[in-house]
Protein backbone atom coordinates (compact mmCIF):
# COMPACT_ATOMS: atom_id res chain seq x y z
CA UNK A 1 0.00 0.00 0.00
CA UNK A 2 1.09 3.46 -0.03
CA UNK A 3 2.63 3.81 3.24
CA UNK A 4 3.12 7.21 3.00
CA UNK A 5 -0.90 7.92 2.52
CA UNK A 6 -1.30 5.76 6.14
CA UNK A 7 0.75 7.71 7.84
CA UNK A 8 -0.46 11.10 6.61
CA UNK A 9 -3.50 9.56 8.32
CA UNK A 10 -1.57 8.29 11.43
CA UNK A 11 -0.48 12.19 11.96
CA UNK A 12 -4.14 13.09 12.23
CA UNK A 13 -4.84 10.73 14.47
CA UNK A 14 -2.28 11.03 17.37
CA UNK A 15 -3.59 14.78 17.16
CA UNK A 16 -7.06 13.67 17.88
CA UNK A 17 -6.39 11.15 20.50
CA UNK A 18 -5.53 11.41 24.06
CA UNK A 19 -2.36 8.85 24.63
CA UNK A 20 -1.47 7.22 27.89
CA UNK A 21 1.21 4.84 28.39
CA UNK A 22 0.24 2.76 31.81
CA UNK A 23 -3.41 4.11 32.97
CA UNK A 24 -6.03 5.83 30.53
CA UNK A 25 -6.62 9.30 30.60
CA UNK A 26 -10.29 10.43 31.24
CA UNK A 27 -10.35 14.26 30.60
CA UNK A 28 -13.59 15.67 30.61
CA UNK A 29 -15.41 16.55 27.36
CA UNK A 30 -17.16 19.83 26.39
CA UNK A 31 -18.64 20.51 23.64
CA UNK A 32 -18.30 23.42 21.58
CA UNK A 33 -20.69 24.47 18.87
CA UNK A 34 -17.50 25.51 16.85
CA UNK A 35 -16.07 21.93 16.60
CA UNK A 36 -17.40 18.83 14.85
CA UNK A 37 -19.20 16.92 16.62
CA UNK A 38 -17.19 13.55 17.39
CA UNK A 39 -18.43 9.96 16.56
CA UNK A 40 -16.07 7.26 17.60
CA UNK A 41 -17.01 3.69 16.56
CA UNK A 42 -15.44 0.41 17.47
CA UNK A 43 -14.23 -2.09 15.31
CA UNK A 44 -13.57 -5.61 15.84
CA UNK A 45 -12.61 -8.79 13.81
CA UNK A 46 -16.07 -10.43 12.80
CA UNK A 47 -18.14 -7.07 13.70
CA UNK A 48 -21.42 -6.96 11.40
CA UNK A 49 -20.93 -4.98 8.70
CA UNK A 50 -24.55 -3.59 9.04
CA UNK A 51 -24.71 -3.09 12.70
CA UNK A 52 -21.55 -0.19 12.00
CA UNK A 53 -22.44 0.95 8.86
CA UNK A 54 -26.22 1.58 8.93
CA UNK A 55 -25.84 4.03 12.05
CA UNK A 56 -22.54 5.58 10.01
CA UNK A 57 -25.21 6.43 6.89
CA UNK A 58 -27.36 7.90 9.18
CA UNK A 59 -25.07 9.79 11.66
CA UNK A 60 -23.11 11.14 8.68
CA UNK A 61 -25.82 12.62 7.23
CA UNK A 62 -25.75 15.31 9.84
CA UNK A 63 -24.23 18.36 9.46
CA UNK A 64 -20.45 19.37 11.03
CA UNK A 65 -19.79 15.44 11.89
CA UNK A 66 -16.88 13.76 11.86
CA UNK A 67 -16.91 9.81 12.28
CA UNK A 68 -13.41 7.59 13.67
CA UNK A 69 -13.22 4.30 14.00
CA UNK A 70 -11.31 2.89 16.39
CA UNK A 71 -9.79 -0.34 17.24
CA UNK A 72 -7.38 -3.17 18.23
CA UNK A 73 -5.47 -3.52 14.80
CA UNK A 74 -4.74 -1.00 11.43
CA UNK A 75 -7.19 -3.21 9.72
CA UNK A 76 -9.99 -4.71 10.48
CA UNK A 77 -12.12 -7.72 9.17
CA UNK A 78 -15.86 -7.76 9.15
CA UNK A 79 -17.87 -11.07 9.36
CA UNK A 80 -18.74 -10.18 5.89
CA UNK A 81 -14.99 -10.29 4.75
CA UNK A 82 -14.28 -6.39 3.76
CA UNK A 83 -11.91 -4.73 5.61
CA UNK A 84 -11.87 -1.14 7.34
CA UNK A 85 -9.22 1.17 8.24
CA UNK A 86 -8.74 2.07 12.22
CA UNK A 87 -8.27 5.51 12.67
CA UNK A 88 -7.37 5.42 16.51
CA UNK A 89 -5.94 2.43 19.30
CA UNK A 90 -7.29 1.34 22.26
CA UNK A 91 -4.04 2.44 23.30
CA UNK A 92 -5.88 5.70 24.73
CA UNK A 93 -9.56 7.35 25.27
CA UNK A 94 -11.04 9.55 23.27
CA UNK A 95 -13.43 12.42 24.48
CA UNK A 96 -16.56 12.00 21.98
CA UNK A 97 -20.36 13.00 21.71
CA UNK A 98 -21.43 9.63 20.83
CA UNK A 99 -19.48 6.22 21.40
CA UNK A 100 -20.89 3.31 18.76
CA UNK A 101 -20.30 0.09 19.87
CA UNK A 102 -21.18 -2.89 17.27
CA UNK A 103 -22.12 -6.36 17.48
CA UNK A 104 -21.27 -9.52 15.77
CA UNK A 105 -19.83 -12.97 15.77
CA UNK A 106 -16.62 -11.07 17.25
CA UNK A 107 -18.36 -10.53 20.13
CA UNK A 108 -17.88 -14.00 21.69
CA UNK A 109 -14.29 -14.33 21.78
CA UNK A 110 -14.25 -10.52 22.80
CA UNK A 111 -16.33 -10.67 25.88
CA UNK A 112 -12.95 -12.32 27.29
CA UNK A 113 -10.65 -9.35 26.24
CA UNK A 114 -9.08 -8.33 29.77
CA UNK A 115 -7.85 -5.16 27.77
CA UNK A 116 -11.10 -4.12 25.29
CA UNK A 117 -13.00 -4.40 28.74
CA UNK A 118 -10.95 -1.95 30.60
CA UNK A 119 -10.94 0.22 27.49
CA UNK A 120 -14.64 0.28 27.22
CA UNK A 121 -15.16 1.09 31.00
CA UNK A 122 -13.06 4.34 30.32
CA UNK A 123 -13.85 5.49 27.33
CA UNK A 124 -17.02 5.61 28.12
CA UNK A 125 -16.29 7.84 30.65
CA UNK A 126 -15.12 10.37 28.17
CA UNK A 127 -18.03 9.54 25.85
CA UNK A 128 -21.39 11.85 26.47
CA UNK A 129 -23.25 9.07 25.11
CA UNK A 130 -22.85 5.29 24.75
CA UNK A 131 -24.47 3.69 21.45
CA UNK A 132 -25.36 0.00 21.14
CA UNK A 133 -26.27 -1.96 18.11
CA UNK A 134 -27.36 -5.83 18.48
CA UNK A 135 -24.77 -8.03 20.52
CA UNK A 136 -22.60 -4.95 20.84
CA UNK A 137 -24.37 -4.30 24.50
CA UNK A 138 -22.78 -7.86 25.03
CA UNK A 139 -19.35 -6.23 25.18
CA UNK A 140 -20.79 -3.31 27.64
CA UNK A 141 -22.97 -5.64 29.96
CA UNK A 142 -19.91 -8.16 30.46
CA UNK A 143 -17.67 -4.86 30.89
CA UNK A 144 -20.00 -3.61 34.02
CA UNK A 145 -20.98 -0.55 31.88
CA UNK A 146 -24.53 -1.64 31.93
CA UNK A 147 -25.64 -2.06 35.47
CA UNK A 148 -28.61 -0.78 36.36
CA UNK A 149 -29.62 0.39 33.10
CA UNK A 150 -32.38 -0.32 30.93
CA UNK A 151 -31.25 -1.96 27.70
CA UNK A 152 -32.25 -4.40 24.77
CA UNK A 153 -30.13 -6.52 22.46
CA UNK A 154 -30.68 -8.94 19.30
CA UNK A 155 -33.39 -10.86 19.74
CA UNK A 156 -31.58 -13.66 17.99
CA UNK A 157 -28.72 -14.03 20.68
CA UNK A 158 -31.21 -12.78 23.54
CA UNK A 159 -30.50 -15.78 25.79
CA UNK A 160 -26.70 -15.59 25.45
CA UNK A 161 -26.84 -11.48 26.25
CA UNK A 162 -28.71 -11.49 28.37
CA UNK A 163 -27.05 -14.47 30.33
CA UNK A 164 -23.99 -12.62 30.87
CA UNK A 165 -24.97 -10.15 33.33
CA UNK A 166 -27.93 -10.14 35.65
CA UNK A 167 -27.32 -6.38 36.60
CA UNK A 168 -28.64 -5.13 33.59
CA UNK A 169 -32.33 -4.29 33.31
CA UNK A 170 -32.82 -6.30 30.04
CA UNK A 171 -35.72 -5.37 27.75
CA UNK A 172 -37.18 -8.68 25.54
CA UNK A 173 -39.41 -6.02 23.76
CA UNK A 174 -38.25 -3.04 22.08
CA UNK A 175 -36.86 -2.00 18.71
CA UNK A 176 -34.03 0.01 20.93
CA UNK A 177 -33.98 1.23 24.79
CA UNK A 178 -33.14 5.01 25.49
CA UNK A 179 -31.92 5.19 28.92
CA UNK A 180 -29.91 8.46 29.48
CA UNK A 181 -25.86 8.24 28.59
CA UNK A 182 -27.08 4.59 26.99
CA UNK A 183 -29.01 3.80 24.02
CA UNK A 184 -29.10 0.35 23.03
CA UNK A 185 -30.63 -1.54 19.91
CA UNK A 186 -32.20 -4.65 19.18
CA UNK A 187 -30.54 -6.64 16.33
CA UNK A 188 -28.89 -5.58 13.20
CA UNK A 189 -30.73 -3.34 11.08
CA UNK A 190 -32.56 -1.65 14.45
CA UNK A 191 -29.09 0.44 14.86
CA UNK A 192 -30.39 2.30 11.90
CA UNK A 193 -34.11 3.45 13.48
CA UNK A 194 -31.77 4.02 16.70
CA UNK A 195 -29.32 5.85 14.88
CA UNK A 196 -32.32 8.04 13.29
CA UNK A 197 -33.37 8.27 16.83
CA UNK A 198 -30.69 9.51 18.05
CA UNK A 199 -30.67 12.58 15.18
CA UNK A 200 -33.87 13.45 16.46
CA UNK A 201 -33.27 13.87 19.64
CA UNK A 202 -29.80 16.12 19.15
CA UNK A 203 -30.80 17.73 16.41
CA UNK A 204 -34.91 17.47 15.76
CA UNK A 205 -37.86 15.60 14.05
CA UNK A 206 -37.23 17.52 10.51
CA UNK A 207 -33.60 16.91 10.62
CA UNK A 208 -33.87 12.69 11.18
CA UNK A 209 -37.01 13.20 8.19
CA UNK A 210 -34.58 15.29 5.94
CA UNK A 211 -31.60 12.03 6.28
CA UNK A 212 -34.45 9.23 6.38
CA UNK A 213 -35.81 10.75 2.94
CA UNK A 214 -32.32 11.23 1.76
CA UNK A 215 -31.64 7.64 1.84
CA UNK A 216 -35.02 6.83 1.06
CA UNK A 217 -35.19 4.63 4.17
CA UNK A 218 -38.51 3.08 5.63
CA UNK A 219 -38.04 4.51 9.42
CA UNK A 220 -39.41 2.62 12.08
CA UNK A 221 -39.79 5.29 14.44
CA UNK A 222 -41.55 3.46 17.15
CA UNK A 223 -38.91 2.17 19.90
CA UNK A 224 -42.34 0.19 21.14
CA UNK A 225 -42.92 -1.52 17.41
CA UNK A 226 -40.58 -4.67 17.95
CA UNK A 227 -41.36 -7.57 15.45
CA UNK A 228 -38.73 -9.51 16.77
CA UNK A 229 -39.51 -9.12 20.39
CA UNK A 230 -39.24 -12.44 22.45
CA UNK A 231 -41.32 -14.14 24.96
CA UNK A 232 -39.76 -14.29 28.64
CA UNK B 1 0.56 -0.20 9.78
CA UNK B 2 1.51 -3.63 9.74
CA UNK B 3 3.31 -3.59 6.60
CA UNK B 4 3.53 -7.02 6.13
CA UNK B 5 -0.74 -7.54 6.67
CA UNK B 6 -1.14 -5.59 3.75
CA UNK B 7 1.47 -7.25 1.46
CA UNK B 8 -0.09 -10.91 2.51
CA UNK B 9 -3.47 -9.54 1.63
CA UNK B 10 -1.45 -8.30 -1.84
CA UNK B 11 -0.53 -12.02 -2.26
CA UNK B 12 -4.11 -13.59 -2.09
CA UNK B 13 -5.24 -10.50 -4.61
CA UNK B 14 -3.04 -11.03 -7.34
CA UNK B 15 -3.99 -14.86 -6.78
CA UNK B 16 -7.32 -13.98 -7.30
CA UNK B 17 -7.73 -11.44 -10.24
CA UNK B 18 -6.53 -11.57 -13.96
CA UNK B 19 -3.89 -8.37 -14.48
CA UNK B 20 -3.09 -7.47 -18.05
CA UNK B 21 -0.80 -4.50 -18.90
CA UNK B 22 -2.67 -2.92 -22.08
CA UNK B 23 -5.78 -4.82 -22.52
CA UNK B 24 -7.97 -6.27 -20.11
CA UNK B 25 -8.60 -9.85 -20.08
CA UNK B 26 -12.07 -10.74 -20.79
CA UNK B 27 -11.97 -14.42 -19.80
CA UNK B 28 -15.72 -16.17 -19.52
CA UNK B 29 -16.43 -17.39 -16.16
CA UNK B 30 -18.00 -20.64 -15.83
CA UNK B 31 -19.62 -21.14 -11.98
CA UNK B 32 -19.14 -24.18 -10.03
CA UNK B 33 -20.95 -25.55 -7.08
CA UNK B 34 -17.23 -26.17 -5.12
CA UNK B 35 -16.23 -22.91 -5.34
CA UNK B 36 -17.02 -19.86 -3.37
CA UNK B 37 -19.56 -17.00 -5.07
CA UNK B 38 -17.75 -14.65 -6.20
CA UNK B 39 -19.10 -10.63 -5.25
CA UNK B 40 -16.61 -7.93 -6.25
CA UNK B 41 -18.04 -4.60 -5.30
CA UNK B 42 -16.38 -0.97 -6.98
CA UNK B 43 -15.28 1.82 -3.74
CA UNK B 44 -14.34 5.18 -4.76
CA UNK B 45 -13.61 8.16 -2.81
CA UNK B 46 -17.20 9.55 -1.74
CA UNK B 47 -19.03 6.47 -2.28
CA UNK B 48 -21.96 6.37 -0.19
CA UNK B 49 -21.68 4.03 3.26
CA UNK B 50 -25.10 2.28 3.14
CA UNK B 51 -25.19 1.90 -0.83
CA UNK B 52 -22.01 -0.90 -0.46
CA UNK B 53 -22.60 -2.10 2.89
CA UNK B 54 -26.03 -2.93 3.10
CA UNK B 55 -26.18 -5.06 0.06
CA UNK B 56 -22.96 -6.69 1.52
CA UNK B 57 -24.76 -6.85 4.75
CA UNK B 58 -27.19 -9.39 3.32
CA UNK B 59 -25.85 -11.02 0.41
CA UNK B 60 -22.80 -11.88 3.03
CA UNK B 61 -25.31 -14.20 4.92
CA UNK B 62 -25.96 -16.33 2.19
CA UNK B 63 -23.26 -19.71 2.10
CA UNK B 64 -20.23 -19.80 0.17
CA UNK B 65 -19.85 -16.55 -0.62
CA UNK B 66 -16.86 -14.32 -0.98
CA UNK B 67 -16.99 -10.56 -1.08
CA UNK B 68 -14.09 -8.36 -1.97
CA UNK B 69 -13.60 -4.77 -2.50
CA UNK B 70 -11.75 -3.21 -6.07
CA UNK B 71 -11.12 0.21 -6.03
CA UNK B 72 -8.38 2.38 -7.82
CA UNK B 73 -6.20 3.25 -4.14
CA UNK B 74 -5.36 0.77 -1.48
CA UNK B 75 -7.65 2.74 0.78
CA UNK B 76 -10.78 4.47 0.07
CA UNK B 77 -13.20 7.10 1.94
CA UNK B 78 -16.45 7.21 2.33
CA UNK B 79 -18.66 10.07 2.18
CA UNK B 80 -19.27 9.49 6.04
CA UNK B 81 -15.58 9.48 6.60
CA UNK B 82 -14.60 5.76 7.35
CA UNK B 83 -12.15 3.94 5.08
CA UNK B 84 -12.41 0.43 3.56
CA UNK B 85 -9.47 -1.51 2.37
CA UNK B 86 -9.52 -2.55 -1.78
CA UNK B 87 -8.82 -6.56 -2.49
CA UNK B 88 -8.09 -5.33 -6.46
CA UNK B 89 -7.23 -2.52 -8.58
CA UNK B 90 -8.71 -1.49 -11.76
CA UNK B 91 -5.70 -2.58 -13.36
CA UNK B 92 -7.75 -5.93 -13.86
CA UNK B 93 -11.05 -7.61 -14.56
CA UNK B 94 -12.11 -10.51 -12.64
CA UNK B 95 -14.56 -12.95 -13.31
CA UNK B 96 -17.30 -12.73 -10.87
CA UNK B 97 -21.17 -14.12 -9.98
CA UNK B 98 -22.14 -10.20 -9.38
CA UNK B 99 -20.92 -6.82 -9.72
CA UNK B 100 -21.95 -4.41 -7.38
CA UNK B 101 -21.53 -0.80 -8.26
CA UNK B 102 -22.38 1.76 -5.24
CA UNK B 103 -23.59 5.60 -5.58
CA UNK B 104 -22.64 8.48 -3.57
CA UNK B 105 -21.23 12.00 -3.85
CA UNK B 106 -18.28 10.95 -5.91
CA UNK B 107 -20.35 9.59 -8.82
CA UNK B 108 -20.30 13.01 -9.76
CA UNK B 109 -16.50 13.59 -10.48
CA UNK B 110 -16.31 9.88 -11.64
CA UNK B 111 -17.95 9.73 -14.87
CA UNK B 112 -15.62 11.93 -16.22
CA UNK B 113 -13.21 8.86 -15.62
CA UNK B 114 -12.21 7.32 -18.69
CA UNK B 115 -10.35 4.27 -17.06
CA UNK B 116 -12.85 3.84 -15.14
CA UNK B 117 -15.54 3.83 -17.92
CA UNK B 118 -13.49 1.58 -19.55
CA UNK B 119 -13.08 -0.81 -16.79
CA UNK B 120 -16.75 -0.71 -16.54
CA UNK B 121 -17.49 -1.85 -20.11
CA UNK B 122 -14.74 -4.93 -19.56
CA UNK B 123 -15.83 -6.19 -15.96
CA UNK B 124 -19.31 -6.31 -16.75
CA UNK B 125 -18.51 -8.35 -19.45
CA UNK B 126 -17.03 -11.17 -17.00
CA UNK B 127 -19.24 -10.89 -14.30
CA UNK B 128 -22.81 -12.90 -14.59
CA UNK B 129 -24.72 -10.19 -12.44
CA UNK B 130 -24.42 -6.32 -12.10
CA UNK B 131 -26.17 -4.67 -9.96
CA UNK B 132 -26.00 -1.06 -8.99
CA UNK B 133 -27.18 1.15 -5.82
CA UNK B 134 -28.15 4.67 -5.72
CA UNK B 135 -26.55 6.34 -8.05
CA UNK B 136 -24.45 4.08 -8.92
CA UNK B 137 -26.45 3.17 -12.25
CA UNK B 138 -25.04 6.97 -13.83
CA UNK B 139 -21.90 5.24 -13.74
CA UNK B 140 -23.15 2.67 -15.86
CA UNK B 141 -25.16 4.98 -17.72
CA UNK B 142 -22.19 6.89 -18.47
CA UNK B 143 -20.17 3.68 -19.70
CA UNK B 144 -22.64 2.68 -22.05
CA UNK B 145 -23.75 -0.64 -20.28
CA UNK B 146 -27.03 -0.51 -20.00
CA UNK B 147 -28.16 1.00 -23.08
CA UNK B 148 -31.27 -0.65 -24.06
CA UNK B 149 -31.95 -1.65 -20.31
CA UNK B 150 -35.26 -0.67 -18.01
CA UNK B 151 -33.15 0.99 -15.06
CA UNK B 152 -33.69 3.08 -12.02
CA UNK B 153 -32.05 4.80 -9.68
CA UNK B 154 -32.00 7.49 -6.49
CA UNK B 155 -35.27 9.30 -6.63
CA UNK B 156 -33.46 12.82 -5.14
CA UNK B 157 -30.95 12.65 -8.39
CA UNK B 158 -32.88 11.23 -10.95
CA UNK B 159 -33.26 14.45 -13.13
CA UNK B 160 -29.14 14.43 -13.37
CA UNK B 161 -28.69 10.27 -13.95
CA UNK B 162 -31.12 10.39 -16.16
CA UNK B 163 -29.58 13.34 -18.26
CA UNK B 164 -26.31 11.31 -18.49
CA UNK B 165 -28.32 8.53 -21.08
CA UNK B 166 -31.03 9.04 -23.19
CA UNK B 167 -30.45 5.17 -24.07
CA UNK B 168 -31.60 3.69 -20.65
CA UNK B 169 -34.80 3.10 -20.22
CA UNK B 170 -35.45 4.56 -16.99
CA UNK B 171 -38.43 3.46 -14.48
CA UNK B 172 -39.11 6.43 -12.59
CA UNK B 173 -41.36 3.97 -9.58
CA UNK B 174 -39.69 1.54 -8.77
CA UNK B 175 -37.55 0.54 -5.81
CA UNK B 176 -35.29 -1.59 -7.95
CA UNK B 177 -35.35 -2.88 -11.76
CA UNK B 178 -34.67 -6.72 -12.46
CA UNK B 179 -33.79 -6.67 -16.36
CA UNK B 180 -31.92 -9.96 -16.76
CA UNK B 181 -28.19 -9.03 -16.66
CA UNK B 182 -28.68 -5.99 -15.02
CA UNK B 183 -30.48 -5.23 -11.27
CA UNK B 184 -30.52 -1.50 -10.43
CA UNK B 185 -31.80 -0.10 -7.12
CA UNK B 186 -33.19 3.10 -6.10
CA UNK B 187 -31.54 5.34 -3.73
CA UNK B 188 -29.41 4.08 -0.51
CA UNK B 189 -31.72 1.48 1.06
CA UNK B 190 -33.17 0.55 -1.52
CA UNK B 191 -30.31 -1.40 -2.34
CA UNK B 192 -30.59 -3.94 0.59
CA UNK B 193 -33.96 -4.64 -0.13
CA UNK B 194 -33.00 -5.41 -3.83
CA UNK B 195 -29.92 -7.60 -2.33
CA UNK B 196 -32.66 -9.68 -0.41
CA UNK B 197 -34.55 -10.31 -3.97
CA UNK B 198 -31.34 -11.31 -5.48
CA UNK B 199 -30.90 -13.59 -2.88
CA UNK B 200 -34.25 -14.89 -3.61
CA UNK B 201 -33.83 -15.05 -6.91
CA UNK B 202 -30.94 -17.03 -6.72
CA UNK B 203 -31.69 -18.94 -3.20
CA UNK B 204 -35.43 -18.87 -3.18
CA UNK B 205 -37.35 -17.18 -0.47
CA UNK B 206 -36.73 -18.96 2.49
CA UNK B 207 -33.28 -18.21 2.47
CA UNK B 208 -34.22 -14.82 2.04
CA UNK B 209 -36.53 -14.62 4.65
CA UNK B 210 -33.79 -16.49 7.13
CA UNK B 211 -31.29 -13.78 6.44
CA UNK B 212 -34.32 -10.96 6.92
CA UNK B 213 -34.96 -12.42 10.40
CA UNK B 214 -31.38 -12.64 11.23
CA UNK B 215 -30.69 -9.01 10.92
CA UNK B 216 -34.32 -8.31 12.21
CA UNK B 217 -34.88 -5.95 8.92
CA UNK B 218 -38.09 -5.03 7.47
CA UNK B 219 -37.78 -6.23 4.45
CA UNK B 220 -39.72 -4.35 1.58
CA UNK B 221 -40.05 -6.83 -1.07
CA UNK B 222 -41.96 -5.33 -3.87
CA UNK B 223 -39.93 -3.94 -6.34
CA UNK B 224 -43.72 -1.84 -7.26
CA UNK B 225 -43.73 -0.58 -3.87
CA UNK B 226 -41.86 3.11 -4.02
CA UNK B 227 -42.51 5.41 -1.40
CA UNK B 228 -40.10 8.02 -3.43
CA UNK B 229 -41.35 7.67 -6.98
CA UNK B 230 -40.94 10.76 -9.24
CA UNK B 231 -43.56 12.16 -11.52
CA UNK B 232 -42.55 12.52 -14.83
Amino acid sequence: MKRREFLTAGISIAATSIVASNTFSSVSFAATSERPMQILALVFDDYETLDLHGPIEMLGHMKNVEIKLVGAKSIIRSYQGPRVVTDLSLDSVTPCDLLIIPGGLGTRKLIEDQVLMRWLREQQKVSDKVFSICTGSALLAKAGVLDGVNATTNKMAYNWVTSLSNKVNWQPSARWVDDGKYLTSSGVSAGIDAALFYVEQLRGKSEAKRIQALTEYHWNDDATNDPYAVET
